[in-house]
């Protein structure tokens, strides 16, 4: 079999491409895409054998985007895993912390490593489009005042150096990521785990108690809901649809059961994949 | 009585302006500001008297942030609008539409006007922090062969001139505000109305079928939910906060009885404000 090729959104170093290593081992090779919309076309079009998306942030919640993609194309999630996100101040080798007057990096890392800013008053904060991006960035330019807030992977990739670690202001910082293949990829190769996690999307009728009915195909069957995200329906304003990820296997005879129920009460329904938990 | 200030997130002739106009009035003083949070420490330091907030759009979703910053300020939502988005393109007034090689604006508002750009291919997107403010950039700068895509209170704030009308892709866009006071404002002046939604935020506890128990409160009561929002928990990875509008006056009878019995199966709620639904 050919060495197969995953998608990752971001700059080589990114921690979408840690998570990609983690699903599919160290050797893996990865394609660094601009967009997240790249990573589901890619995919699609079979440029590649498989994607890495992030789903959700401890601190910064969902990724949204990745929702809507998940419900336009038709490409299951097999597995997932939950990466520790830790943020460190990276420059080019011979710039000391002294000399270092501006830190770029993507909104979100600085969002997140505000003490450091706060501590360092003399260090501006940058914005650039990419974490491992900025490393890349800064090394190219062979700036002498700057640094960038990224991985070590990246420092490592770009023969950068780590100045501070872990400067994150808050340690409980997680992401999870979703693996995706295509349909026929998933059924030839099913995931093997002794236990599982299934990912629906649904919308209800707009009827009062709508999700309460929903969710009743799930407590009724003593069926443990992960979670519950919203995003508006396009063309019916002020109307959502919901994902959801409850506990077990999508062909255990108690979930058949509760999916039928949810179809009664539901205006349409998918399963978007059935995978084992990420630690 | 001092004529009240109300603030904005933007530039003058941004959406989150006609919004402050629709609830306060056409003649009420703004403040514009910079960032979100901002709006919230206005208000509570008393540099303005009232704040307006975005807090969804029907194509876009929620604005998280805000949902965040509701929950970390005492500053109830005393009334809701909702806002037509319409985008034109906008250009100097003597820059015709066919030297225009380059359109500035939100990359929201540009994501919300693609198939202009797929009719136009000569022309590029150029996003920028804000969608006034871009009208604002290209009138000082004098640029030639530049628009912008904003509100049409923005062409006449700045000057400019409307090239095209209404180039979003999808009509059924529209933003929901709400407007926030200070609690001693909000219990002095109440708000009058005959139909009521009240904003409220919870945690469940971490057991199976908290969530279903949390809805039953309203769905066995028959009240009527509007919309259900998870964020995340600070602290307490993949555990969620939930985000809830009901109809009714947080004051009837019934509401008071899905109160009660929502903070038997709650760790935390408060309720974030109560007040005519918008048109």
């Amino acid at each position: 079999m050919r060495q197969e090729i995953a998608a990752f959104q971001g700059e080589r170093g990114a921690f979408s491409e840690e998570a990609a290593r983690r699903l599919l081992g160290g050797q893996v090779e990865v394609l660094p895409c601009l967009r997240f919309e790249d990573l589901f076309h890619n995919l699609e079009t079979k440029k590649v054998q498989a994607a890495v998306v992030p789903i959700e942030n401890t601190l910064a919640g969902s990724v949204h985007e990745n929702y809507d993609h998940l419900l336009h194309h038709d490409l299951p999630i097999v597995a997932e895993t939950r990466v520790r996100i830790v943020h460190n101040l990276i420059a080019p080798p011979r710039v000391p912390f002294g000399a270092i007057r501006r830190v770029f990096s993507h909104p979100v890392a600085i969002g997140q490593c505000l003490n450091f800013f706060t501590k360092n008053p003399r260090i501006e904060k940058a914005p650039f489009y990419d974490t491992a991006g900025s490393v890349k960035m800064i090394m190219e330019e062979g700036l002498e005042d700057a640094g960038a807030i990224a991985s070590s992977a990246a420092a490592e990739i770009y023969g950068a150096r780590i100045l501070r670690r872990s400067i994150e202001d808050d340690r409980q910082n997680f992401t999870r990521f979703f693996l995706l293949r295509r349909p026929e990829y998933a059924r030839k190769y099913p995931v093997k785990g002794d236990r599982w996690k299934t990912s629906l999307v649904f919308t209800t009728r707009n009827v009062p108690g709508a999700l309460f009915r929903s969710l009743a195909a799930f407590a009724l069957r003593d069926i443990n809901l992960y979670k519950i995200e919203s995003r508006p329906l396009r063309g019916k304003p002020w109307e959502y649809i919901f994902y959801l990820d409850f506990l077990g296997h999508v062909d255990d005879p108690v979930s058949q059961n509760a999916l039928r129920h949810l179809k009664e009460v539901a205006d349409f329904l998918r399963v978007l994949g059935c995978y084992p938990p990420g630690e």
